[in-house]
């Protein structure tokens, strides 16, 4: 038994949190050597910072670095504090640290993430942006450098597990599941008069706001298979998504044979981030309680409707496109989702603007990781171009 | 791509049968080099050696062997045909045999499994009875002689499949599945009363008459527990029967981390005979009909009734046993379900001489393959010696 050392890209938010709590109960296995988190919550990153004794912590600016070294004062050992995305990436790409785990939301973990791909580390993947955007050029990174990707999405690690041991070659196909959000059964109508606080109720997962609004879109099972398509190497037309509102088939694999393997757990997401910070190896774990089928209620499956739900179709397009088109995709889909959440703009109006931007946008094949960045920022300001053109119109 | 060169004992039988079809579309990768057959149909017998033209025929008697040969005169090439058990043990060890499939139902397959073990050969393992009756003798044989047995059973296929790179240490339980039978919903009153014909039918597997009647008395559930004890290296308290009545979930394992991860597919014996010819590649088959989880009703799950099953709960008692109770509770219930296929005796009395059987039965621990063959012969004689003698009472 040795103990695996481990940095963590968004110590304070959701998956950072429940990371810590699976290295909390195996102190014996995991060792924090690094931390990264943003500006939100400095005392909980002093917290963080007491218990686990990193060697580094990175922050956003010299101000959240004042903040954090006060709040930490008096504590014993030596800590290195870094600023900046220099910062975040030097955190990614800490020497000691064996697995990473990339806990940031959206395009901020691009760059970290392909530090710690190109450093040859273990990425527990969170960041689902990192391959929706730039997954052309982080897979083959990876495979240079010999970095490996284990997912912590449920859905992609549920693929993952049930791939175990084989190759894209032997799948005939995947099936992405998705609860189908808080609107999967509500008219257009019903929808076109969402409030925020309706498309916040997540009827199965507890996540964080933007995640939870991407679910009530089915933008989230978009970027899903964007994410599979490069994570697992198989064409997104291969790629499935069925709703299953239950959420205990987590993902499935249909192997060229005709069998399928799929993974079930309970709706939690520490299941995942143990399985990637303890991988190749399995765990033992008392923390989830386990899955009782004979406790459900019965397994549905529906097919996602496209109609209601544009954003899985604008996504599903966008997943054939080996260019920029996913990256401007995602990009649009953060800023309108903000907006929404600021009460801005109308649920049905997300799709609305991504398509906008989408139809604006000319597309750069094979990007490089620059010209990913690039169409990401335009793709942002347009989107708050198009958004503050339209402000005085009825949309 | 290379040829696999194959041997079937019970060629003619189900899983004989839909090997062979499994073969003929796949000329490039399968040949037959031996089969094995019982007296019940040489002519069809007859066609699948001129069809697939094996270098060796087994089958019971000289009178069957002549009934053979005047079937397939004219015929070119040539065939040699063995008989007797001798007979049989030479086609499951054929030199030119690299996966040998034991499809032979009974202890009949005991022996024979054992010669392909001892050959080091791949077995995929059709016989049940082989390891239910002998797993304490057959697995050390097996790693011994570093024999790879693949299950045929479509629950332990996907058990098998589920584990893919995993080992006994990782798995907290198996869920073994079960359709449940036709008398899932039956009260124990009309049980009493159930015929013969309502206990062959199957909701959703279509399979030879025995295994049916185990299927209804749930003795199949009890048995499989026993076999994958003995398969995947699992004390017999951590495999749970749970009653799936849409027979999709084929079977899964819940691993020490919480992660559960299961087979599915559609109720048919050529999905796990094709994975275990092939295995351990996945070559694409078009025979059997996609899954669609779209379009079957809800998967349900439910406890097994022992009251209502007491086959169920013999065969737990004698799953913990290392030594010979497992195999005399096999023979016996082979001669009570002949008997009650007869009309000799009522379906409720197929646990009740079980029970009575294994009462009188002293139990050998550590026995060898002889033990566990006269262990086997000792319970079938007093079966059917407790039948007659109870006969003239009222059951």
């Amino acid at each position: 038994m040795s103990v695996k050392a481990i940095a963590i890209l968004g110590s304070t938010g959701s998956i950072g949190r429940q990371t810590l709590e699976i290295v909390r109960a195996h102190p014996d296995r995991l060792r924090v050597v690094a931390l990264a988190a943003g500006r939100a919550n400095p005392s909980l990153l002093a917290e963080q910072v007491r218990e686990f004794r990193p060697e580094l912590v990175a922050v956003p600016d010299d101000e959240t670095a004042r903040e954090l070294t006060e709040l930490i004062a008096g504590e014993p050992g030596a800590l290195t504090i870094e600023t900046g995305s220099e910062g975040l990436i030097t955190a990614a790409a800490h020497t000691r640290a064996e697995t990473v785990v990339t806990g940031v939301v959206g395009t901020l973990g691009l760059l970290p993430t392909a530090a710690a791909v190109r450093a040859g580390k273990t990425i527990a993947l969170a960041n689902k942006e990192t391959l929706v955007a730039a997954g052309s050029a982080i897979m083959p990174m990876a495979r240079r450098h010999g970095a490996r990707i284990v997912p912590v999405d449920s859905e992609h690690s549920a693929i993952f597990q049930s791939l175990s041991g084989w190759e894209s070659g032997d799948v005939r196909s995947i099936w992405l599941t998705g609860s189908g959000g808080p609107f999967r059964t509500w008219t257009r109508e019903q929808m076109g008069r969402a409030t925020i606080g309706d498309a916040l109720k997540h009827p199965n997962w507890s996540m964080g706001p933007k995640i939870t609004i991407d679910s009530a879109t089915l933008m989230n099972k978009g970027l899903e298979v964007i994410e599979a398509r490069w994570l697992f190497d198989i064409p997104p037309a291969r790629i499935r998504v069925v709703i299953h509102p239950q959420s205990v088939l987590h993902s499935a694999v249909e192997f060229v044979d005709g069998s399928v393997v799929g993974q079930m757990g309970l709706p939690d997401m520490r299941l995942p981030i143990h399985f990637a910070l303890f991988y190749p190896e399995r765990v033992a774990s008392e923390q989830v309680p386990p899955l009782d089928l004979v406790k459900l209620a019965s397994l549905t499956f529906e097919e996602p409707d496209l109609e209601r739900f544009p954003c899985l179709a604008l996504a599903r397009a966008a997943a054939a496109d080996d260019g920029t088109v996913a990256c401007v995709l995602n990009a649009a889909n953060e800023v309108a989702v903000d907006a929404f959440l600021k009460g801005a703009i109308k649920f049905a109006d997300i799709a609305r603007y991504i398509e906008k931007v989408l139809e604006r946008h000319v597309v750069v094949s094979k990007p490089s990781l620059e010209d990913i960045l690039r169409a990401d920022e335009w793709a942002r300001a347009t989107c708050l171009e198009l958004m503050g053109a339209l402000a005085h119109k009825p949309s």
